[in-house]
Formats: structure tokens, C-alpha cells, sequence
């Protein structure tokens, strides 16, 4: 080797082998020597759905610098067309780089400090992990719980308002693992007659359900990409009303994560008054460029016609359910999400078995249940481009050919 | 509209206007109506830099499920192809569905608990980030601290470790603001020495400079996608030894952030040793196709070679740096990072001026300063595919222009 002395490095340690002495010890691995295989299939389960190629390709383009103009103006599309998708004339609205779950973080995170209270509706899995982020960083956190499937009256949830004279309040609008549309008409204003913000998951609804952010009085609202919009997963629409920026701006302590923190995020969307933009991360430049695509193609078709779309194919797929005999989880027609449906698990079969024949035999995907609906139900998902009369005849044709072929047990 | 009555609300507050009667507020953006434009150019700053088209088409395939057993090989792939990148046989090596600086509070997050002392080297942005990162979470964090373009030598480091007793170090290996490739031996020894645990940022150096994780005892190392990988931004290669391991699991308190939970990200990617994996998040399957591409391009190559390529190339640069009357910021020809070179400013110049004629003139990016190193010097990134002696010749001749025909105050 070479005769390298470090700077400094006055009495370097005899046992330690310097880098240039240093052999591979991992070879390179035999299975990267294989081309990378990824097959296509309908991916009808609750997320992520299909991706048309234009949005595929579009996540294809070149990369580009993250503070380069020509990116700041696709995040200003983004957002433009984030504040269209949620009804908002919100400024602080942007997407975040990371799924769902980092949009969950980025709003608690940035709204609560430790010792807040924080009341959460769970109905299903959300409320739950909601809660559990909540309590990791300090909040006390109270719940309001409803069984699986189950809603809650605005009577439900003032009443705890006026208890637990929470912070924040969380609700899931459209509750992917029981397939339960909520119901946001007055709680917002229910909220702020409490002092409270509200904030609500649209992951699974958006784009696919009506709502409007703005008139619903709705404070913090985020989405994922990969649901509705067809983009693939990895960024998340999210946006803050002013209510929310004004609890932000008196927080005592600096928000827990920095790559998370609201003012870094948006300083650089471009959101704030300041003059120049400084670098925070890295943004996921060539998602970025999918998630504007996504945006594009819902502004084409128009909110109100998607939302209408969603609406009528989701009542031909569940009239098709009733059909060939299976039975709907959620009872309450008017609570039933548009996006993701939830079928009771046919008695006397194995549901695994059901979406794995379905799998292997339609390369179709469905799936089972979801923390307290797991094994409960099976879940379908007709989002965005999925929704289509052609894809439910499809799926209602692979569920009568399971149930003729899986084994049944003879209760 | 339709009469609906929601289960259980009793009394609507008649303020309310209830969704069906509402209208759109916000109508689709104009901008949304343009395609998207992206720009190809030449992407030699400090990051991201040019993705082959072989990595953006794998990226480009169709979106499967996050829990499809197709991903989770393409995964374990990923595991096993950071393994070989980061010379390690750790288990616990996975990528966290972010950035870098998504990695870097996965590393803090995971390993510190509110009063944990925590030690960072400061010779650039990343240690102050680190510092911060730290700090919010409630470690008692020190630092030592060095003018940008310093480094440290072992007796600093070990004072300091004395002193301060920390919990986890933090050293950038290649500090992209500065231009520094830190010396790494005998470091992680003397971490151990004090019980401490050994965290290296090698986001820019990764790949591009020799670096064995296990024979240097480096507790958590993690990268980026974008730089040597030439992936796009939007995933971080990340590594936990089994001393890290064991800090995490003596932990009193959970990590602060459920997103990037170490005991959740580790079973996710099939790390642990749990027969089933449980739905943490949805994970950006497209991004891991682009990753895993990136690291089967780097297998084929092999680590040694790529670190040989960019040590020549950067000699041949830096020489020709000299020879147009340029001068390198870090003096010491030792620790100077291979993929991140820093040019002094050029007395007399407006550095801005320099970026934007040669953004202009020569559809190629070069960056100034960062933190610390900001309005001090250019920077010029050259890494994996782009680090060739064709695309030094390019930028030398685009900075002799740049001289020529840029504004020189007559000082």
C-alpha cells in the first residue's frame, strides 16, 4: 500500500488495520446477478392500486436537481393541484416524502407537544396507530372506540370533546381496514367550538368521496399517492389550515423531527413568505414528477365526476356481491366507502385460501382483513383508474370461481 | 338532494351544510392542463446525480403490492446488495423509505433516549444536523467542533469521548459541504473503548471511497440512493450492528417516531426473526426497484474497481483544477473526497454568476457552497456513472469559460 499519514493522527493505534490494508470480506451477492422481475397483476386490494403507464413514465424522466426552477415549478403544480383535490385555499400545502404513515407523523408531530391532549376515533386500525404516535411523542391520549365497522354520532364524539378539551382530534374519513366512510359534516365546527383542531385521514377516500377541506372546516388533511390518484407509493399530499399554522407558530418546543418539521417543509414548497428557499432534504425529485402526472389526470376527469364514478361503481360492485350470495361488512349503506369495500369472510372457507386461488388462478389481488377486521373480512380496493364496471365484473367473476373451488368446510 | 340520514346523528346542527349541498370551491389548476417538462442535464453538483436509463426503467415497472412475496425478494435482494456495499453481515440492514436525512433520524431516533449524551463532529453541515436532529429528541448533545474543510484527529475524538461519555458518535465520512473524506480508522475502536456507539454518515462518500463497516467496528452507517447508486432520491441504505442492536433493545422508552421504528422496520424487511411480517407501512416498491438496479449496476462492477475509478478520476480532476488556476479547498490531498470536490471561490468572481452561465452555457450543473462552506466555493460532484475523465474534461472546459466570460471585479 501506499505511505499514508492522516493529518493529525499522531499515534495511530497499532491494532487497527488501516482501510488501504483492508480486504472485501462480503462478495457481491449471487441473486443481483439475476434481472430484476416484477410481474403485472390487478391490484384490487386496499392500496397500492394499478399505476397507468402514463404516470409510470412520467416517474421515468430524468432527474433534476431538488432546488433546480424547473422543479420548484412542479411542486407549485403539485400543490396547485393538492388544493384542488382537498377543496382548499389553504398556503400551507404541499406533499410529504414519505408515505401515508410520515403525513400521520408530520401532522402530529408538527401540531402536538408534549403534555397536549389528544382524542382519537377508532373505529379501526388509523385511529389506533394515530393514537399510538400521538402517545410516542408525549401527548395524553384519549380514544373514543367503536367496534369495527361502527361510526360515531357528532353527540359521540362532543361529548368527548367537552371531556378530554382536547389539542387535537383525529378521525379517519375513509377507514380502509372496514371499509367505513365517516361522516365529517359539523364535527369540524364541533371542534373549533371546543378550541380543538381536527384533523383527518384521507388515505383510502380521497379523491374517490366527496369532501371539501375548506368548507368542512377540516385542519389538517393528508392523502397518499397511491391510492386514488394511481401514483406509485412514496409521497403524500397534506395540508394545514391556518387554525393549524397559528397552533404551530405559539408551539413552545421545536417540533421532534427535523424532517419533519413544518417550517423546513414549507420553506421549501414555497409555501412561507420568505424570499429564498433553503435546503431542508432532498426531495424525491422523480416522485414528485409521478405524483403531478396523478394531479393531472384526476383534473381531466373533474372531482365531482370521479367522486360520481367511485360512487355508482361502487354500488354496481356491491349490488354484484349481494348477488352471488356474499354479504357486505358495513350494513349502513350511506357509511359505506366508495374506494374499498369489505365483504364478510364466507362462512365456512378459509379466506386465505380464497385470495391466494384468486391470486395464482385470475392474477388478481384481494386481500384479508386489517388489524381488528384481520379475519374478518376480505378486502377489495377499485380506486382511481380501477374503478370501472369492466374491473367488478371481473372481480365478482374471480370470487364466484373461488368460492366453486376453495374447500368448504361442512359446519 | 338525496335524503340521507346518518346513523345516529341525532341532531344535525342546522349551520351545517352537509356535503351533498355543497359545491366545488377551488377549480382545477391551469398549470395541471400543461404536460410536464423536465429538463436533461448534466447533474454534477453534490447531488442527485444522472440515473442511467437501465435504473429509471426498472423504476418504471408496474407498482405490486408491499407485501407481495415479489417484493419481498426484490428486498432481500437490496439486504443482501447493502451488505456487499457496506462490507457487512449484519442482519439488521435494510433501506428506510426516505432520504438521507430520513436514515439519520432512523440512526438518532432508534439509538438515543431523552438524556442520552450524545457526541457529533462538527466540521461541516452534517454534524451541526445531526446535533440538531439529537437535540430535539432530548439528547445532551456535545460536539467538537472543526473550521469547514478540518477534520479530526483520533486523540480530539478521544478526549472528547472521555469528557463527554457518550452514547453514539456521529462522524460524516464524506462531508459534501466541506469537500472532506474523513479518516475512519480506529475510530469505531475507540467508540468502543468508552462504550459508545459508532454512527457514520457516508451518504456521499458511500461507494466511491473504501469503507468496511465490520472491520472498522461502525455501530449504524447509512447513505443515500442518489449519489454513487445514481438511483433517484427517495430511499437510504441503512445498517445497525449488533452493538446497536443491543442499545435498542436496553431501551426504557419507545423510539419517538412509529415510521421509523426500528423493531417495525427490521421485521418489515424481514430482518428479525419473526415468522410473519406485520403491515408497517406501505412501502415504495417502485423506488426499490430503482434501488435494486442500482446496486446490481455496482455489483457488476465491484466495489473495488468503483472506488479505483473515482479516486483516478478525481486525481485527473483535481490535477486540471490546478492547471486552469483553480485551487482546492481542502489542502490535504488525503482527505479529499473523492465524488464531492470543493474549488475555492475564484477571487474576484460572483460564484453565482459562475453556476448559472454554466447552467446556461453548458446545460451542467455545478453548486456553490453549503452552511458553513456557502459563498466559499463551488462544488462539483462526479459520482458513479458520471465519474469519468470524458465528464472531468467537460466541466474543466465549462469552468474555463465560465472564467472568461463571467463578470471579474478589478480588485
Amino acid at each position: 500500500g501506499e505511505d499514508i499519514v492522516y493529518r493529525g493522527q499522531i499515534e495511530p493505534n497499532p491494532v487497527v488495520r488501516p482501510w488501504y490494508n483492508m480486504s472485501l470480506r462480503v462478495p457481491p451477492p449471487q441473486s443481483l446477478r439475476e434481472a430484476l422481475k416484477v410481474p403485472d397483476r390487478y391490484m384490487f386490494g386496499p392500496g397500492p392500486s394499478n399505476v397507468p403507464p402514463r404516470i409510470l413514465e412520467a416517474g421515468a424522466r430524468p432527474v433534476i436537481g431538488h432546488m433546480h426552477p424547473e422543479i420548484f415549478e412542479i411542486m407549485s403544480d403539485i400543490k396547485s393541484g393538492i388544493q384542488y383535490l382537498f377543496q382548499t385555499q389553504n398556503k400551507m400545502t404541499f406533499a410529504v416524502s414519505g408515505t401515508g404513515h410520515s403525513a400521520m407523523e408530520c401532522a402530529i408531530f408538527n401540531t402536538v407537544e408534549p403534555g397536549d391532549s389528544v382524542l382519537t376515533a377508532v373505529n379501526g386500525i388509523w385511529g389506533e396507530r394515530a393514537a399510538e404516535m400521538a402517545e410516542r411523542i408525549g401527548g395524553r391520549v384519549n380514544a373514543i372506540v367503536a367496534p369495527p365497522g361502527g361510526i360515531f354520532t357528532n353527540e359521540d364524539i362532543e361529548k368527548a370533546l367537552s371531556k378530554h378539551r382536547p389539542a387535537l382530534f383525529f378521525l379517519a374519513h375513509g377507514e380502509s381496514s372496514t371499509g367505513v366512510l365517516h361522516p365529517l359534516d359539523g364535527i369540524g365546527q364541533l371542534c373549533h367550538k371546543y378550541n380543538c383542531l381536527f384533523l383527518v385521514d384521507s388515505v383510502a377516500s380521497m379523491g374517490g368521496s366527496p369532501l371539501h377541506m375548506d368548507q368542512q372546516e377540516i385542519d389538517i388533511l393528508y392523502t397518499g399517492s397511491q391510492k386514488v390518484l394511481n401514483a406509485p407509493p412514496g409521497t403524500a399530499p397534506i395540508s394545514f389550515s391556518e387554525r393549524a399554522c397559528r397552533k404551530i407558530s405559539s408551539r413552545k418546543t421545536k417540533p421532534l423531527s427535523f424532517f419533519l418539521d413544518f417550517n423546513w417543509l414549507t420553506n421549501y414548497w414555497g409555501c412561507d413568505d420568505k424570499p429564498t428557499r433553503v435546503y431542508h432534504h432532498t426531495g424525491p425529485v422523480t416522485a414528485f414528477y409521478s405524483l403531478r402526472e396523478s394531479l393531472a389526470v384526476l383534473c381531466e376527469e373533474g372531482l365531482e365526476a370521479s367522486w360520481e364514478r367511485h360512487r355508482t361503481v361502487a354500488e354496481y360492485f356491491h349490488a354484484g356481491l349481494e348477488n352471488i350470495g356474499l354479504k357486505l361488512f358495513v350494513k349502513d349503506k350511506q357509511v359505506r366507502l366508495p374506494t374499498v369495500t369489505t365483504i364478510i369472510a364466507p362462512h365456512g372457507y378459509d379466506w386465505k385460501e380464497i385470495t391466494s386461488y384468486i391470486m395464482r388462478t385470475h392474477n388478481l389481488e384481494i386481500s384479508g382483513g386489517l388489524g381488528p377486521s384481520a379475519g374478518l373480512v376480505l378486502r377489495v380496493g377499485l380506486m382511481g383508474c380501477n374503478s370501472s364496471r369492466t374491473n367488478v365484473d371481473m372481480v365478482l367473476s374471480a370470487l364466484t370461481d373461488a368460492l366453486q373451488h376453495c374447500h368448504r368446510s361442512k359446519v
